[in-house]
């Protein structure tokens, strides 16, 4: 607890502006305030989200520290914190559960009010950033940056998992688990023997392939532009891949080919207009659920055809799986410890921060699911 | 049945080309082929959706017999019919329920495939017409055609009732009383306690409204540029009355301020574009379900902000409340006849046939919740 109250300089990867490699540097990270934690990161993601990020599309200030999909070890806390103390094991948390707004009282919210995704301000709840390099003020991200040895996160972000967890592996069910996987299981409750489709094999399009294979779909259609995903897909549950640049008509219309009038279930995990257009019209139209996991650039619009929305489809947006994070995801980890949910085959890559370079590369060559990053 | 296997001439509404004015006229009904059924009609309502045909909206070809709402007493049967027997009471259905296609077979799918409304023929299964006028070829309109004495439908697209029926008032529960209640009770499943706004006060929407209250939702929102149907929506359970054109701001922005963050259940029974876009915009960002009811112009965009869908929100389309018409629909007229739901506010004119002008003027004047035309 020598740290406690202190400034802490660390090693971290910032993005100076958008498009811009990340730089790994000295920085200074401040104390928890009141209502914060302090966490030394253990692991981390790389998920699309930080892509995004990275691209300038959530209109976050830069400089910032990516990531949010942490695990990690409480270092101290700030006053009136009490859900956790130091030592603990945490992972932090994207959308947070403040426990007392509109959308978290209510029965079926989870976007809870002081999230910081949309919009993004980059900063924490008091309006200031805790990270410091060369004089500059970097800017968070999400209130989680996870790319740094330390970091500070509201109370309200951060939960404690059981002492047993790998802290090497379970920073994944910080986002990419309960997104995808819960997407599937908890939010949209894909159906036994129905069909499937998701485009986007990655991270969050791998996790809802094993939601859909567990919810007992008959057939999951995978759709991405790089083949190089497919063996790992099909190894998943996938049991036919497309890739919509090699096809002679619409990948929409291959897939209601495919399965007689359209899927049961379609999932969309790229972020992109074409295709969550592509997974509306993939669906059956008296009875298909279409969901939107996909984080699209900002002021993007999405135009439907109006006549065929009355026809019985349906479109569902999910974030996080529908999950009150702080309520719901320590049981995701406790039954990933009992062996009722399998998260390896997501971890695909491991390596050690220092080599961030590397395992971005691998996240935007599409050669990885998961590449956690380990400090 | 003196009149079984022969042509009945008798009085018919036709359009002859869009948006003119009705003209009564002698017609020629032929005999019902295999698998059709000829239908003495007893009474009709006049609902959106026929003004939207009446409009061409829907692009169905002219001349034609608009009318679908209907309530009738069988004449005769076409070869193979086992359904429906001479003399049974009976509604006339826009949904058809084959019992065999994808979509019937599905446990959700209600919009059989053999519907003739997305998009419409104008013409029975075999692609002909069972109508003349004036040696000209008159088309159906959604294979049921009900503002004429006799009328040919497929089997598929007609159900018995209860011999107890009410003949001149249950012609309502052929399509408004599942379409609005229906999609409040039995689709969306409105919440106890929940807060609900509906676009469009005429008749589907003054059904939304009795399903709303029925479900125990606490504030019920209406909107209608037609200030007079206000005083009747609040004897229905609407608890608020917004006319967007007398506001000073987006009724949406009004909907969302007078509920702190959205509705948990927006409806459409408009059909345009702007209406749909204020229902999705009224829904709360995290749980809200906007369901859109209206029958959209053909070939119309609706556009939503892609990142909004993300929080959470659900867009749903609806059609005759997801029900299986000819399983669902006579156990809503026996509830009726069993004071379980009342549709008698839901009928504020009776009309004679002979009076169709009357009665269209006094739908498009907003005078009316439905008015029933009796033969």
């Amino acid at each position: 607890m020598q740290t406690s109250g202190k400034i802490i300089t660390c090693q971290a990867a910032i993005a100076w502006t958008e498009n811009s490699p990340l730089s790994v540097e000295k920085v200074q990270v401040d104390p928890p305030k009141a209502g914060e934690v302090r966490i030394k990161i253990t692991s981390s993601g790389i998920c699309g989200s930080d892509s995004h990020v990275l691209k300038g599309e959530l209109l976050i200030k830069f400089p910032l520290i990516p990531g949010h999909e942490g695990a990690g070890i409480v270092e101290s806390i700030g006053e009136g914190v009490t859900s956790v103390k130091p030592g603990d094991k945490v992972l932090t948390l994207i959308l947070p559960q403040c426990g007392e707004c509109n959308f978290c009282l209510h029965p079926c919210g989870n976007f809870c009010l002081k999230q910081d995704v949309l919009p993004s301000s980059g900063l924490m709840l008091d309006g200031t950033s805790r990270f410091t390099c060369k004089g500059k003020t970097i800017y968070h991200s999400f209130r989680t940056s996870t790319f740094t040895e330390y970091t500070v996160v509201p109370e309200i972000a951060v939960v404690k998992i059981d002492d047993a967890s790998p802290m090497d592996k379970v920073c994944v069910i910080s986002c990419e688990v309960p997104t995808g996987y819960g997407a599937a299981v908890h939010s949209t409750k894909v159906t036994p023997g129905s069909t499937c489709v998701i485009y986007g094999l990655g991270g969050i399009g791998s996790a809802i392939v094993l939601g859909c294979k567990a919810s007992g779909a008959s057939r999951i259609i995978g759709v991405d532009i790089n083949e190089e995903k497919f063996p790992r897909a099909k190894a998943l549950g996938v049991t036919d891949c497309l890739n919509p640049q090699k096809l002679k008509k619409p990948v929409q219309e291959v897939v209601v080919e495919m399965t007689g009038f359209g899927v049961d279930f379609a999932f969309e995990a790229v972020g992109k207009m074409e295709t969550m257009a592509a997974a509306w019209d993939s669906c059956n139209m008296s009875y298909g659920v279409c969901t939107i996991l996909g984080l699209a650039p900002s002021n993007s619009k999405l135009s439907l055809d109006a006549q065929m929305i009355l026809s019985g489809r349906t479109l569902k947006g999910v974030s996080l799986g529908g999950y009150k994070t702080k309520d719901c995801i320590p049981q995701i980890v406790t039954d990933y410890l009992q062996n009722k949910i399998n998260i390896d085959p997501l971890i695909t890559h491991k390596l050690p921060f220092n080599q961030i370079h590397k395992a971005m590369d691998l996240y935007y060559s599409g050669k990885t699911i998961r590449c956690v990053l380990l400090f």
